[in-house]
């Protein structure tokens, strides 16, 4: 593995950035957002990459910003660095492949936000949730955002306003886990899970990822209207037409990419 | 009981649509959608039909769209055939009265977006629901518009990404299923549900449940404003002039239609 | 205690609001609806309370409407009255210090709306909640904005279209409480809440409740514009920077309000 922030590494199809800065408890630093920025900008292109694990090491899954960057510094700055830190969580949603984040330890106000972002969660038992920026004056409004559109606006606004964890059994209790497993089996199960997904056509994962994302938002006509015309284009998709011959003809489907 | 791929009876004012095609597996084919709206279109002017339970006979609950009409087709056929199916889920949604899916089995694909379309779901200890498209390369777009609002996106991704069923007790907890019942007690609770329901006013069910949807997806402010003007016709109406003498009154009220 | 359907007091920078009419079951009259709206003005212009705790006396949190005012009247007497009502639901959600539901027994109609548009709600073990209209001809149309946006849909059209309680745990579950106590412990832990989340600084306790409601109805590139918005202006305010500073230095923070 190389050094930095974020460590970038391929296995079998599916990307591991690993956040690889224990000492500041992988604070999401303006390096770290610009690292996890480009990493996810390479990602994008590459055709060897069909499913990304989000993961940690040390201590911290990660703390969040960098306090240190949000003091004494100069209001164009700040500016900067939470629209950089929301065009990673972007990049995330909109990248046409699906992120993963396999959560082992706390993950924190920003932190829990990139766990919150990704398409899935896979946590261990000793995995932890928090958005406690209300703790030292500044509310964790942008964490908040995607908090809120992964569990209930309770439970949402209990985190924000106690800034108390949550264990990763009452996460994936309140819909921002998916599943809980143990510790020392934690990156099998989420690479097992990355697999099986990646069976599929990645055409196929790319439009039905970026199609969800879109009709979500809408009211539930316009997202009819939406979901009919991938499905049509879908449909056509060679990727389709083999897939849907393959299983009428009980083999397994080939697909073109 | 009639033929066909979809039939159609009436118990004391619940009207039951069986889907009856256990060959193939209960399948929207275009021949069952049409039916399935040609009965809905009926139901909505049934005077004598306070309600209704959609339900299946077989191994399935329903396996979705036949494959065999999406493969080797027209533009123009698959989109006519999704429109189609969105009228369906559409004229369920808007249909003044009650609908409950009673899924004794796998509800998959278009079929687990029936269930999660239809205002209750009340499952079977054997039933199991999934959206498994991805597998043949055909994502299952549709059903997650469905789907993505009846559970939490990120339980919705799990299931479109990776296509595996989730049982009925994790389908309730994730939201989609209102009740898990042992599956010989299935027809009979589902039944009892109906039948409370209609005990209520006819007037005050329809008012009720298109109000419902029709503020749900707007922001707060707006819901409140048409759900006022809801409230007033509703308290202005005999039925509820009536329920509320009579609960004063401590009698049993008699509803005017 | 002062006397009154809506009782008044501070203890330790939390207001306490009774409803305190046990023999009408705190039924939310024009009245006690007037009252809170004048309650909330005044705690929203009182520097000494940094929270807000609504509960209620007897037998019963609150019962609704008080049916009484929605026989034989006349429509613009309705229409102000359910205008009221929204107003004081509103008043609550635009309030900039957080509101804790206390529920110590059923919240029905209007009442179970009251607890469900406070920012968190404890209940005792021995709480139930309900939205009963439909039983009287009334639907819970208005009650139904607040439930259907703490709950998932299935969930809130069941008890919309039943009126059966639902116990306080399965409205745990559901997402609309946020802990559920013993009864002999309800009062304590409801104020031990409180007294946690007024350690925050009550600007910033103000600015992030009012943006979380603000970000959580638009999509979510729309939100992340507020909620960026929001972050630069909370970072850039003196107890930001003061609590920060504290977190940095391992000292308690001293916040300027």
């Amino acid at each position: 593995m190389e050094k930095g922030p974020v460590v970038y590494d391929v296995i079998d199809g599916v990307a591991i950035l690993t956040l690889n800065n224990p000492e500041k408890r992988n604070a999401l630093s303006r390096q770290a957002l610009e690292s996890l920025r480009t990493r996810l900008d390479v990602i994008a292109q590459a055709p060897d990459v069909k499913a990304v694990i989000i993961r940690a090491v040390g201590p911290v899954f990660s703390s969040g910003h960098d306090l240190r960057e949000l003091v004494d510094g100069k209001e164009e700055e700040y500016r900067s660095l939470f629209a950089l830190c929301t065009d990673v969580m972007e990049a995330i949603r909109r990248l046409p492949k699906p992120v993963i984040a396999q959560v082992h330890a706390l993950a924190t106000a920003a932190g829990c936000q990139l766990a919150a972002t990704c398409d899935l969660v896979v946590a261990s038992e000793n995995a932890t949730f928090a958005t406690p920026g209300v703790r030292t004056g500044l509310f964790c409004t942008t964490p908040g955002v995607a908090l809120s559109r992964a569990v209930g606006p309770k439970k949402a606004m209990e985190m924000l306003l106690t800034g108390t964890p949550i264990s990763a059994r009452e996460a994936e209790r309140a819909g921002l886990v998916n599943r809980v497993v143990p510790a020392d089996r934690l990156e099998e199960e989420t690479m097992a899970l990355a697999r099986q997904i990646i069976a599929a056509s990645a055409y196929t994962l790319g439009v039905g990822k970026r199609a969800f994302y879109e009709q979500i938002t809408l009211d539930r006509p316009r997202a009819y209207e939406v979901a009919q015309k991938v499905m049509v284009e879908n449909t056509l998709a060679p990727d389709a037409q083999e897939g849907m011959r393959a299983f009428l003809e009980k083999r397994k489907p080939r697909w073109g990419n």
